[in-house]
């Protein structure tokens, strides 16, 4: 998507030909800067420390990450170090081991001086891949929009409620849930986005607010607190999410707070959509709440917050007192019983395990 | 309570005997200081500015800041300037206006030259009133929590979590939801309180982590998109809040984001109950979602956040690009029907016209 005049995507090959690109996250929305990784070491830091972040991403860079890795060893050696390293940065999002399996399947396949040239030809294709999935997850998601919209008559604007980030700077373009309300403003549907600040690591104040903003989307940022009082006051028409992993029975995994909304929006009888790319599903878990691991970060994300500062340096400052402790757990799943559709890039199901199934029957039965 | 080894309250007459000391509390948990209060348009812009906030602490120096009023002016005239004055600062909670009526009806039946006196006879008797309440809520509540302790056959803490800050810093002394806790605490119960940061003043991450520290309770601040999480998985045995305004039916109007922890409460089988004082119960309205006047305050408590710079400076950072705007409702309203219970200081009742009624029968029937 734009920034400025340019349009990015959030990751791609560098001038060199080899070494991989990216929008360095976590300087935004106060600077805009890109990162160079030419090894990897350096790609599982950009992961782990969440330079690069958002489940679709994740797995586009871990891809890039075992490029990188088999260019320095392409030893079987080498590519078992490189999906263990990679693999170890985050626990939850499911596209990481897709992304790593389908690298290490390939390579493993091929001898070991052939591997570099297959490896970054897969990359780039996982990447084209989810670019193309966020565009049909887009169209199938803007019918939902647009049902809104004639709903109220095309009287006034479309309010749409989302959490955390899951726009083009969690993939590498478009977004999952914000792909729909960017073809929408495309479309000339006034649309205007609630954007959930979304601590601990308010995603969604600086990266959701800022994408939206370059873009030019209507949006306003709020606290998470505020979504439910908004349904209570009918001031959200649905609610947009993205989602890290999903189980085969539609219950949903994301940014930790996602649950909350989805109990106000039912409770206030607003349409609560998670975006979802096939790669996102976790065919081998049935019952999300029990089977999905849950990150638990560091305190310091909680008892701390980085921001701008009056002179224009970004700073963090301390939150809590000394002595007081915090708990920091990343993600929380909402069980499929919440959640009125799924809008993925084959199309819009219930979230059931009938719903997926129908949509992937190739995997459904595996 | 206890701040280090010398005992407070939130407010206080000074030694000169006519002006009012409270505590900044827009500087805590960083500084503990002390701010005097001469005149009317003190008392209001502390009021306004939040250096005092929480619905009973909101009355408590309103009915002073009439007696500061009265000092500089007593007549008719005075009353009503004061009583406009103080009334303008903050929309919400019911106490201001109860506590204003309180010391009006009072003084006006009094020539001029008396009325100094017997407004601060009142208002003491206004700050009496409150710790005796405060106390009474806390022996009521802290049965539930000795309860919650009996049902895990006193083999592990109790987890109580709550939100925004209804401790002794809301209240005069000891606090509504937070009495109880160190009724419990102090009784040797082993409670464990988690505390929401409560964005987007953050009043539990500073407040309530800071009295609770200083008392020695156990406590975890998490972020406010937690609980729901936590709740799912069992680690939290009853949620207690407070209230700035409950009405007659038992609607609860309280810290924006309270709601969402009242449907987490309810789709995940834990108590909810909100400590409730008398004088926050507003018989005049029975629907709370259409009958009480939800505040509006700066976008720039939502854009910006202070906290303590690494040299420990208190510092504004700002979280949001430039360009975008914000949103900032200060409250919410939980239906009756998410409520587990009302702990008033007359008992526990249910959240309804008949239970509050049978416990102030001469009030419901006004």
């Amino acid at each position: 998507m734009k920034v400025g005049r340019r349009s990015y995507r959030t990751i791609w090959i560098a001038g060199d030909g080899w070494s991989v690109e990216i929008i360095d996250q976590r300087r935004l929305p106060h600077v805009f800067t890109t990162l160079r990784l030419s090894g990897l070491a350096e790609a599982a830091e950009a992961i782990r420390t969440m330079a690069v972040r958002g489940a679709p991403l994740i797995g586009a860079t871990a891809a890039y990450g075992m490029c990188l890795a088999l260019r320095a060893d392409a030893s079987d050696a080498g590519v078992a170090e490189a999906y263990a390293t990679l693999l170890a940065t985050r626990p939850t999002a499911v596209n990481l081991r897709w992304a790593l399996d389908e690298m290490a399947t390939l390579v493993r396949q091929l001898p070991p001086e052939r591997r570099v040239e297959a490896a970054y030809r897969r990359a780039a294709e996982i990447c084209d891949e989810d670019v193309a999935i966020n565009q049909a997850i887009g169209d199938h998601g803007l019918k939902l929009i647009e049902a809104a919209w004639e709903a109220k008559a095309r009287g006034s604007r479309v309010n749409v409620l989302t959490h955390c980030n899951a726009g083009w700077l969690a993939t590498v373009d478009w977004g999952t849930a914000l792909a729909p309300v960017y073809k929408a403003h495309d479309a000339g549907i006034p649309v205007h986005v609630w954007a959930d600040e979304t601590r601990p690591r308010n995603q969604g104040a600086s990266l959701t607010a800022w994408e939206l903003g370059r873009h030019g989307v209507p949006h306003t940022v709020i606290v998470d607190n505020a979504g439910g009082h908004l349904m209570q006051r009918g001031l959200v028409d649905l609610c947009l999410v993205g989602t890290d992993r999903t189980s085969r029975a539609g219950d949903v995994c994301n940014k930790i707070g996602t649950y909350l909304k989805a109990l106000a929006a039912r409770d206030c009888g607003v349409p609560f959509y998670v975006a979802l790319p096939g790669p996102t599903i976790d065919w081998t878990i049935r019952n999300g709440l029990r089977g999905i691991p849950i990150e638990e970060r560091s305190a310091d994300e909680v008892t701390t917050i980085s921001g701008r500062d009056p002179q224009g340096r970004i700073v963090s400052v301390a939150l809590t007192p000394e002595g007081s402790s915090a708990a920091n757990y990343a993600f929380d799943v909402t069980p499929a019983r919440l959640v009125t559709a799924l809008v993925t890039e084959r199309g819009t199901c219930a979230a059931s395990e009938d719903g997926l199934g129908a949509l992937y029957p190739e995997r459904a039965a595996g």
